[in-house]
């Protein structure tokens, strides 16, 4: 049986969407993959609201991730960390060989420009990694104002982890300067998982150019070369891009900024669910996220046994992660999700513990 | 409208395995998906004739080619090149910042046991790599005279490219002693793509441990830490494995030997009307490839008007690939494709020529 799922990725899918997965194969150097991979990639310049380059890749977004700090960073980078994964983050750079440090701020605490600032003015570093919206904590780091720190530091690589937030929360990939923007499709975008979507400015493919040891598989100038011909390095996961096209078109339909503000008010109503049930939030007021809400269970509430319960009734909950698991919950409220599902989880949850 | 694919890889896909796509999603850290692994893999490893570890990445095989230099590779690596793959996997290691040579075989000719042991007995090398089937050329390499070699050098990584022939012909991994064996599951397989299945030894493993910079998305030991819960390390691409379970039920039901004697008779069907047409077989006596069969184009014939005129007829036709294209031609038999397909791809070419 299909359990409802209100984790942050793998989400729910429309019966549209998995239907596109269906789709017989094609041809991977042809003129109707070619044709299909155009389509796709000019609808997602709209998500991202860039006119630059947007490269699919067939890997989780951590694979690009990695692949970020293996074509950017020539001397040194600093990776800001404040959940599990930003410091899996400045773990794959070290155990890529490369020289990295991190600079922490502790989970649930969003990245503050201030501190982006502080450790980028001591001149060591050529490329930044930071994580938009913290999967492990719901919270969302302030990318704007980050942005405008990062317009003082032109020649250092500014590399975002948008892996849950893409598509379900406003983010200006040329507007705010990004030089990288990645994110996985099975969380904000709502489709099945094994296709990473990625941005990549201009000045990072030239810096590229010059860093050796790039590999082939996430060769940033691999995948703008074959995008010149709307296409990919390797053959690329058909039946997801496929899927993708439905699902972009499905998001156009409702359109990017009613999208956007479904996710605000699908966050709001959670934390003032949270709030009522005498829970408080985990991530400081201004910074939450606006595609999870993470709760603290500063009731003890029993979340192995709620999780239990909700999974007997066919409702997939997360009681935390990493270090905060069982002293912190998280409720997704992304992709296809739709504030009545909330009120039906809601409802379900409140009735197990009248049980109690 | 979808056209018929002879084409080595994507290749035509079971209407039941495009449907194993679109079933809704599940957490990739659930027990549901753990079962779903455990149960694929051990099926895997029915036709991979091994006891050991089976894995599976999310991407194509290069990325897992590409991470077997980079976990395997401690002093230095020798690639056998026999054609457009094994000549990519050398340049993909040097990408790699790995220290490598190439051994050149013609386009065409196989890679020979004697070439690999003169090779290696310089001492040089503490890794190999070698493709078993090259898919560019229709020549497959006499891997079990070349696993005899490489019982005299077991402290040198025996890597090996089995991907268009892995589940077509019998590739024993325990038997032969591969270290590494790695296939993408869009071509014999019969799946879409975006799923690599491949093989490390214990030996293997155990050498990865003492390897620095293996990064993280293909580091073989984060494989096998994940592989004890049934899990992967990144989020897996859930519907291609939902869909290779259902495609290893059909294969297993077919029976693993009568697969591979049906890939052999189809082999020897395409060779005998290749010739009967008073073309060249490209590949020598010996070394012709099971699962696709290359000719070349020696009556000078219009590969790339026959090309247009299936495709306008509904068939996907390859006049051969990379620098050998035109001048000679590919016709994939492998997966799903059955002897009475071949017929009728025959006989379309017949007409197309009968018409000039």
């Amino acid at each position: 049986m299909a359990k409802k799922l209100f984790i942050p990725g793998p989400v729910e899918v429309h019966q549209d969407v998995l239907n596109a997965m269906s789709v017989p194969m094609m041809g991977h150097r042809s003129a109707d993959y070619a044709a299909l991979h155009q389509r796709v990639t000019d609808k997602l310049k709209k998500v991202l609201y860039t006119e630059g380059r947007v490269f699919l890749s067939t890997s989780s977004a951590f694979g690009v991730m990695e692949g970020a700090v293996r074509n950017l960073v020539q001397k040194r980078c600093v990776n800001f960390c404040n959940g599990a994964f930003s410091d899996k983050w400045h773990d794959v750079t070290k155990r890529c060989g490369i020289e990295a440090d991190a600079v922490h701020a502790e989970w649930g605490k969003p990245i503050l420009p201030e501190m982006v600032d502080e450790a980028l003015k001591t001149g060591k570093y050529d490329a930044m990694t930071i994580v938009h919206n913290e999967t492990s904590t719901g919270t969302m780091s302030p990318l704007e104002e980050i942005a405008e720190v990062m317009k003082e530091y032109p020649d250092i690589s500014f590399i975002v982890d948008t892996v849950s937030s893409m598509s379900g929360a406003k983010v200006e990939v040329d507007i705010l300067g990004l030089d990288v923007c990645v994110a996985s499709v099975q969380k904000a975008f709502g489709l099945p998982p094994g296709l990473a979507v990625f941005t990549v400015s201009e000045k990072a493919l030239e810096k590229a150019k010059s860093t050796p040891n790039r590999g082939y598989y996430f060769d940033f100038l691999e995948f703008a070369k074959n995008d010149e011909k709307h296409n990919t390095p390797s053959t690329p996961c058909i039946s997801q891009i496929h899927a993708l096209g439905v699902q972009l078109d499905r998001i156009l339909k409702e359109g990017i900024e009613e999208r956007f503000a479904r996710h605000a008010k699908m966050a709001e109503k959670t934390r003032e669910w949270i709030l009522s049930k005498g829970f408080e939030l985990f991530a400081p007021e201004g910074y939450r996220s606006n595609t999870l809400t993470s709760g603290k269970n500063s009731k003890d509430a029993d979340l192995e046994g709620l999780k239990k319960k909700l999974s007997e009734r066919g409702y997939v909950f997360d009681n935390g992660y990493g270090k905060i698991k069982n002293k912190t919950f998280r409720i997704a409220h992304m992709a296809d999700i739709m504030p009545e599902d909330l009120d039906d989880l809601f409802k379900v949850i409140e009735s197990i513990w009248a049980e109690n």
